[in-house]
């Protein structure tokens, strides 16, 4: 009996530190805040439980600190329903410090900590087989996603880049994925053209492709998503919601399309899917725990 | 027997974030830090960790969270030597979001979490004696400090307090302490006096006493300490050394000072031993770890 087809995440685990100000500090200041809160995060993590919170057998392959965020980490990981396969490294767990002002204006830092000692060894011990999705992004040493995508093509398993953030070291990860996904801002730079509607998009997805059968996603916030696959240029509609919290909320969408391209969808409908998915997302508050389950998107 | 007398201090507990950026953020923008790090924090906690490693018998009063910095805090006091009273309350732990850039400049934000629910109730289960030196902070709610010292007061203790930071409500704690200790930036905002040099301190610090015999105490950094103590004023310079972080730099100052009021040092002997042990202070990074030993200030 030959088992399901798997996501595989490799990616980074943070611990989001969020703070609540009337107003974010000036250099040398110090201010009160009014709250405070400690969010699961990082777009590798978020991006696992999304795909396995939507029925995806998946599994994370991270690093992580020997401290409490990395204790806490693992066990939200794995209270999602993500296996996990985290290296432990003599670094602080990584974090990123958000501040969020009145306004809904923010500041952040983000510190790699662990992520950053993610490497090839780590990378080989996750088994790959043909049908499975590798989903990675940039927030881990460009070398592990390397070595994590040529796995990937030498056991003919579905490679998905998401291009984020945008850094230059990535361009060369580029040529290993079947599928890359990306923001208006980051295919703006990884495209070398502006992007200020969906034709622009579409023709900047284009210039940006690596191969012909390479698939470019561009998701466009309340515009709605552009991909073009092929000689196709598919267009998809964003949900007419009203957002409470938009972080994760790319990660979520992310998660979504892997765990349905897994499942067998083609395109078309894993955009759809995807986009109901982060529709969810967006309305609640927080990122790793803001991801919605399979009947929740059902229902939608 | 007799037992010996106690340094007791109400006040705040926190876990200070620190994070080492090349530049401080603006409005709007994600930067990556280069390192992360936690330090055990709060005025409270550090002036009772002085106390407690340069000899003194100690017992902290706080609140604290139901959560992983609540416990890790709680560790590191015992460790310190200092006898706990914390409270759990159902907020979370106080937390201090710190941002320095490579220049040394830094942002900060406060949040104080648990330690604003620190109230009389739990201000009234730690017994106090006559002798006792009873220390507190403006960290936590002023109703609790006027608990802490209506006690002291009752019990023929004596009352140190720590004027910081400098918050209007503070000013009805001061007919109840004997010693009052502040900066030139608190004295300036309680004596509504500008502090320009030792002489315009002695002249703030005698127009805000409250009662003819209340000691005041002014620590001007590197100026060293201007004290009044009746119809007298004692000057003392400070220690030259090379400044690492003086980060609880103050907090160490207290603690040390109280710890000697509290083993029956005269006030002139006191300062000159809170001097010693800020200046070593100084010398390390860190807060609440930072603080030396009775062993360390002795060989200075």
């Amino acid at each position: 009996m030959p088992s399901a087809n798997k996501v595989l995440v490799a990616g980074s685990v943070n611990m989001d530190l969020v703070a609540t100000v009337s107003r974010l500090p000036r250099p040398g200041e110090t201010l009160p805040g009014e709250g405070f809160a400690l969010h699961p995060g990082g777009k590798g993590a978020n991006q696992a439980v999304a795909a396995a919170k939507l029925g995806a057998a998946t599994t994370l392959v991270g690093c992580v600190g020997e401290d409490a965020f990395g204790k806490d980490l693992r066990a939200h990981l794995l209270d999602s329903g993500v296996a996990c396969s985290l290296k432990v490294a003599d670094l602080p767990t990584g974090t990123a410090m958000i501040l969020v002002d009145e306004e809904g204006e923010n500041s952040i830092v983000v510190i790699p900590g662990a992520n950053a000692s993610l490497d090839a060894p780590a990378i080989a011990e996750v088994p790959v087989r043909a049908g499975d999705v590798l989903v990675s992004q940039l927030e881990i040493p460009v070398p592990a996603v390397a070595a994590f995508f040529e796995r990937g093509r030498a056991a003919k398993a579905l490679n998905l880049l998401n291009a984020a953030p945008a850094i230059a070291g990535a361009n060369d990860l580029w040529p290993l994925a079947d599928v890359v996904v990306v923001n208006e801002v980051e295919l703006e730079f990884f495209a070398k053209k502006p992007v200020r509607d969906r034709r622009g998009a579409a023709n900047a997805a284009i210039a940006a492709r690596r191969f012909p059968r390479q698939i470019i996603v561009v998701t466009l916030g309340r515009e709605g998503v552009v991909a073009i696959d092929g000689e196709r240029v598919i267009e998809r509609p964003a949900r007419v919601v009203q957002a409470v919290d938009t972080t994760g909320a790319g990660d979520c969408f992310v998660g979504a399309l892997a765990a349905r391209l897994c499942a067998g969808d083609r395109l078309e409908e894993g955009l759809d899917y995807a986009n109901k998915a982060a529709a969810i997302c967006v309305q609640r508050p927080g990122a790793g725990s803001s991801m919605p389950t399979s009947m929740e998107v059902d229902v939608a």
